[in-house]
């Protein structure tokens, strides 16, 4: 096929677009691949369209060779179902909701895994007729806070979206191990590096997560990975819990004054200066319990307030703690609220004062107390004493204080020992680029989607749910091959095989360019030839740099001696060849 | 490509759907083609999927050839063009509507003229880059009334949208012929024979607009045709005027005694009984002026009252009438309406009575009173005298009644003459399967869309739409396309080449079947293969005639003469043939 520029619907713009905060948006919109409706909300231009168009196909393929089948669902779907699953609510604003003309409460869906289940209800009644996987390429909504960052994080997106029926548990690890091995081969072929980490469900629910994630400094989530192949979205992180200690021989809590000391690191200084450790060694801020107060607002907007004790050297990580209070959103504690239980004192707060237990099991305030991990019994701490200027000594955990149940929110660092023994870890960043849940029964369980199984039983089915973002993918391929000059394809995905350029205005070169056009076209390139007559070279060189297809041919001067120069968009290298050699070199 | 069934997500009903109102409805669903998720909203099924693929694909290639470039839009826009074009009101409670989380109004786009115009407008600045037109394939909503009948009418649905850009009326004309040659190439390929026909542009405005009807007596639109070529939609169908009558000369109106003549017959009878025409020949009911009270709910809620007079062998056509009024909903006038205006007496209202004008420019009553176009000057009615029991007979318009102005409410007649003198017109039912607008400068003028002509003056541009239902024209089909055993498709469209039936457990028949499956696929035949091991033929015959897909070989017991069947499932015929014959004999 080919496609000529005076008869394309395209336009390259000289500016950038104001509202660009990331590469891929800015290019993707000077070079006339996509225009901006509304904020996160996107339309495709032809140049775009072929893009999504080809990572779609290499997605469908890879679907097929999984073994799963095409459907389609309605982007606008009834309330029930999601009412049935809880999701309706825990879905909280990022939720498109309207009404129809008769008040009946719909949606846009932001995945289908309760119509998906609900489909499979309706047709299916046996094992037999498992294991299923069927999958979807369609528009998805979600009503981000901030949508931001072009096709990154859009309102509107296409998403493939696949799920998995089984009726055992070990039907679902082979269902999800197919559709992940199908995860490789789509990023390998789209030529984006992934690694494989542990992920957090969320809003999901299920067993078993795991995130496609490219590694890239630019990357919105933190990971981390160690020598020995453990590797883990920090908000999946499970800290290794040390051994308890015995508290038989462990001297009584002592309070004393440690006047000025409302952050950890004057305290551990003054502990050093007045209260040396009796084995010698220095105190450090792991000695000391921190006690964060948070406070959780619910979906159905009651507040509630939490204290979270973690060692002295680590802080909240607030990623974490959305996802160990989800779906309950975390706010700041207010002066009301200290107001309301004088017996915590700010910057001095502990479990526990002269007037006894005031956090955990024992004590009266009624505020959850939640410990991280390494806070196990027998461990023994410097805190505060819930008196201004005063803390506690050798507060032992199990003895002096015990919580009300353990949390992970504390931020993971650097050398932190992986939880599988495979070796300290690292932190990196990436960008997610898919995401695989083993849902298990959560859906099928709330939408009574079972099955009879080998003895005439019915068993509930087990669910996995498979997503691709297409659009945010094409994003990122758009954010990883690019230069100054504007976008590089990768051939798997770019818009067109081949750019042929003619430059100037003499006949010959027109002719010489159309003899490549159609050398390409017999070759079975999809070629974009650009034949505009009236267009200055730099200009015309400019626009083959900013749309980024990798593979140029250039005829120019050139052609009076026969021949037309190989431009390498990504190398940036330029190869006179001969004009009827052009399409076979480029081919090879 | 080979498909097999026992590796296929197909489950075909045994029962009809409850809801089914139409066959189209009842067989898509009962063959496993779509599944109903919400009233007028669908999930598409591989295999309905696969023949919504092979309709897109014609139409794209359709589009193609017309020059028209593909893009893809939103479905959820914001309000602000909708608001400019006075479309985000007019749409009525057949808008989906809907805020987000900042409270901004957005819509589900039921068509998408604004946000083409304003592509246009954004990237285009002169007349040298027109004509354009771009086109989408996408999914849209209206919240209909009554989302019934399946696909026919949903409130989701997919639809190719074309919009045309030029900055001439000449270029507007050929824009729209290139487009309506596409349509008519699309409906020839699809094998829907189609009558185009002049149509009403209704809540799109414009200046012309013509619909492609398939004819067929179970239609919803009605439709007129002449001999001479003439083709009408009711609602746009325009009464030839008659010529006017002088007034002079003409004997004074006089009323009479009418008692008991509610209705126009007997008004006619008593007529002809008590005051015979002086010309000797017999009144009929077109000598009389029916006056009809018509209440009409506007956009904003408020009411009004609208009577319109026409021949009194005449009705008026709500269809019509709803396209005269737009966007006003039209209701019944209640007793409390005949309440506030004492002077129009029901069963004999009229223009006049003895204390002069009641209806039209000359009266008091704030009525609007608006006349059928045939009530030229000078024409002579017998029509009510606003007094129970009471006519007045000879009342000249013109000269003793005046109109507020001129409406085409009234129905269309087998025999009417066509406005365009082609003879009498014979009535039609179809079913509505595309529509072309020329909408002209409406939308462009309201979003401010201009280019600088060839002397740099700002001029606006001119605009069409074009649209075809491709989800509909699917139901179509299927309705077309039907027996009582099932669905009968198209070869452009059906959603596999041929359909390959193992039947009974013998493994030489298997092996038979397998061979025509190799030897089709060979030939490039996209193939199903009921490779169903312990299905009863009957079963097997049973989902093939339901599928509907149009070849079909059936390996038997003929296999073991070295013979399969071929079995055309329209006609029913079959045909044995030897198996290595098969794939040759279906190819040709």
């Amino acid at each position: 096929m080919v496609t000529r520029l005076t008869n394309f619907f395209l336009k390259t713009l000289r500016e950038d677009p104001a509202d660009a905060e990331v590469t891929s948006h800015r290019l993707l919109v000077r070079a006339g691949y996509i225009r901006r409706q509304a904020p996160g909300i996107f339309a495709w231009l032809p140049l775009g369209l072929r893009v999504k168009e080809k990572i779609e196909r290499i997605v469908r393929e890879e679907m097929t060779n999984a073994g799963a089948h095409e459907v389609h669902f309605p982007a606008l779907l009834p309330r029930e179902p999601y009412e049935i699953t809880g999701r309706w609510d825990e879905y909280g604003d990022g939720l498109f909701r309207l009404k129809d003309r008769k008040g009946s409460d719909m949606l846009l869906a932001p995945t289908h895994e309760e119509a998906f289940a609900l489909l499979v209800k309706d047709l299916y009644s046996s094992y037999k007729e498992l294991p299923l996987s069927i999958y979807q390429i369609q528009d998805k909504y979600r009503d981000e806070a901030r949508p931001r960052a072009g096709l990154l994080r859009g309102r509107e997106f296409t998403m493939k979206d696949a799920y998995s029926f089984d009726y055992t548990d070990a039907g679902l690890d082979a269902s999800y191990q197919i559709q992940r091995d199908a995860y490789e081969r789509i990023f390998t072929r789209l030529g984006l590096e992934y690694e494989i980490v542990k992920a957090d469900a969320g809003a999901m629910g299920g067993s078993k997560s795991e995130e496609f994630l490219h590694p890239t400094p630019v990357g919105e989530d933190t990971f981390v990975r160690s020598a020995g192949g453990y590797a883990a979205n920090v908000e999946a992180w499970e800290t290794e819990v040390p051994p308890s200690i015995p508290l038989e021989g462990q001297p009584a809590a002592v309070v004393h004054d440690t006047p000025n000391t409302p952050t950890i690191q004057t305290l551990v200084d003054l502990a050093n200066a007045q209260h040396p450790r009796e084995d010698g060694a220095a105190w450090t801020a792991a000695d000391t319990l921190k006690n964060v107060v948070l406070s959780l607002r619910a979906l159905d907007g009651t507040r509630e307030l939490v204290i979270v004790g973690l060692p002295g050297d680590r802080d909240v990580d607030l990623k974490r703690a959305e996802v160990a209070f989800a779906p309950a959103e975390i706010e700041a504690a207010t002066e009301a609220d200290f107001a309301k239980h004088p017996g915590l004192v700010k910057g001095y707060i502990g479990p526990w004062s002269d007037n006894g237990a005031v956090l955990g099991e024992k004590s009266a305030t009624g505020i959850r107390y939640l410990l991280d991990p390494r806070v196990v019994e027998g461990t023994s701490w410097i805190t505060g004493a819930n008196a201004d200027g005063r803390h506690v000594f050798g507060l032992v955990a199990g003895r002096d204080f015990v919580g009300d149940g353990v949390v992970e929110v504390a931020d993971v660092r650097e050398g932190d020992p992986a939880p599988d023994g495979s070796g300290p870890v690292e932190l990196a960043r990436g960008m997610e680029i898919g995401h695989v849940f083993q849902l298990g029964r959560k859906y099928a369980e709330a939408l009574g989607l079972k099955v009879l199984d080998e003895n005439g039983k019915l068993v509930t089915v087990t669910m996995g749910s498979y997503g691709i973002g297409i659009t945010r993918i094409l994003a990122i391929i758009a954010e990883l091959n690019n230069d100054d000059k504007g976008l590089i394809w990768p051939e798997s995905v770019a818009p067109f095989d081949a750019y042929v350029v003619a430059t100037g205005r003499d006949a010959a070169v027109f002719e010489a360019a159309e003899t490549v056009v159609s050398q390409l076209e017999a070759s079975g390139f999809d070629v974009l030839f650009d034949d505009r007559p009236k267009v200055s070279p730099g200009v015309k060189f400019g626009d083959a740099e900013l749309l980024g297809i990798p593979k140029i041919v250039i005829a120019g001067r050139g052609v009076a001696d026969g021949l037309v120069e190989l431009w390498d968009r990504r190398t940036g290298e330029r190869t006179p060849v001969p004009i009827a050699e052009a399409a076979a070199r480029l081919r090879d």
